[in-house]
């Protein structure tokens, strides 16, 4: 069954926003009559029937709403200092939609290349995951913040719609560098049923000064496996141990 | 420092192939006196010295050479049927060549949408990646092989080049039908330092049929996550979680 996004589906009949109605009845061909799913990203996915397909947009009658709870990995926060490559952070996006994931802030630092980012497009690769994958939560896409402005405000970003807030979390930020690092798999499995809050440097890495940083605001510094990883495939790495763990 | 692939360094001078040398001299402007690493993809990496740039190709004096034994994760089998978008079959090559992984079977079965792939292509980017994240272990990438070929052959495709061979595999099949399936998170952490050899179905998932000969092989059905995850996506969280265990 095709799924289909929707702010809210609290009224009895729901009319798709004009992107989702052009999905539903030019692309996929789907009339009246039809049984849909729809998520609203935020706990909610609805079963439904398409009652009207017209100039207003694709309407659907909700027959069955149903609200999940947040699983543990469907609350992690991954910080992550943008790709050179656009390419890589929007499949860095699905894929984390698809695992699940609670928010996802881009992170301005000392040596990363990329500045800006466009953000509705990583929405649209979001939704487009979250769909797919018929799943009730879509992270959270921060615009792109700076290192130390993360750290300040790390207890705001998590308290808001991440149960517990920010004071719960398992706090870790990966890095290259020489020094103490605890192996995140580990972490993980001593901290039972804590979410995660993980910090992933650009290409070259974090500086001494946003390590000490981080520290200082109780990050602790972790290796993610022994490999080299690129910045995109360390983050899924971490978000995939966070949210498929025992 | 940039890292090439070379099939063997025993010599004391190595000439780079065609497309390494094009890569070093051509792309990436290397001279004469600078240091590079070489990875031959079976455990061997080597620091050398370029001596020469010339028309037989780039030659490196070897300086020193190092071998890593295989660990765990770079044991691991992942047979995959091959997803309908080639784009996201070489994604996969990429990521679990940095992850670390030790052969990938492209798996021909029931409700499989391609039954052909370009090996060479993977070939390319699996070595890339090597090279990127200067690994020493090339995912031994198969030929496509018939569902029932590769259960049938498992031994011998995990006995070669394998430490330990088939027998000390934890073997497992992913889907979603309905029926018991253990979670490979947890499988994972009771079974020790045992490497994975694990089967990954098509966008349809399995038939009934494979599941049934899989399961009499001695591979337990399992899932990954509570999830719907793409067939890509589902591969590489069972490479990352037998990769990057405690």
């Amino acid at each position: 069954m095709h799924c289909f996004y929707v702010d809210s589906f609290l009224r009895e009949v729901v009319v798709l926003c004009e992107e989702e109605s052009a999905h539903c009845a030019r692309a996929l061909r789907l009339g009246v009559g039809d049984a849909v799913l729809l998520s609203d990203g935020a706990g909610g996915l609805a079963e439904g029937v398409l009652v009207g397909v017209g100039k207003r947009g694709v309407e659907v009658r909700v027959t069955r709403r149903s609200h999940y709870a947040r699983r543990v990995g469907q609350q992690t926060v991954l910080a992550v200092a943008p790709t050179k490559n656009a390419d890589r952070m929007e499949w860095l996006l699905e894929k984390v939609t698809e695992v699940g994931c609670g928010a996802v802030v881009p992170l301005g630092c000392e040596r990363g290349v990329r500045q800006r980012l466009n953000g509705e497009r990583l929405h649209r690769v979001a939704v487009s995951a979250l769909k797919q994958s018929q799943g009730a939560y879509l992270p959270k896409i921060y615009p792109m913040m700076r290192f130390e402005d993360f750290l300040t405000n790390f207890d705001t970003v998590c308290g808001v719609g991440m149960p517990g807030g920010g004071a719960s979390y398992l706090r870790v930020v990966a890095h290259c560098a020489e020094g103490e690092r605890s192996d995140l798999a580990h972490l993980l499995g001593d901290a039972g049923p804590r979410p995660l809050a993980v910090l992933i440097g650009p290409e070259g890495d974090f500086s001494d000064g946003e390590l000490a940083m981080a520290r200082a605001h109780g990050f602790l510094p972790v290796s993610i496996g022994s490999a080299r990883l690129r910045t995109e495939t360390a983050a899924l790495a971490a978000v995939v141990l966070a949210g498929i763990r025992r």
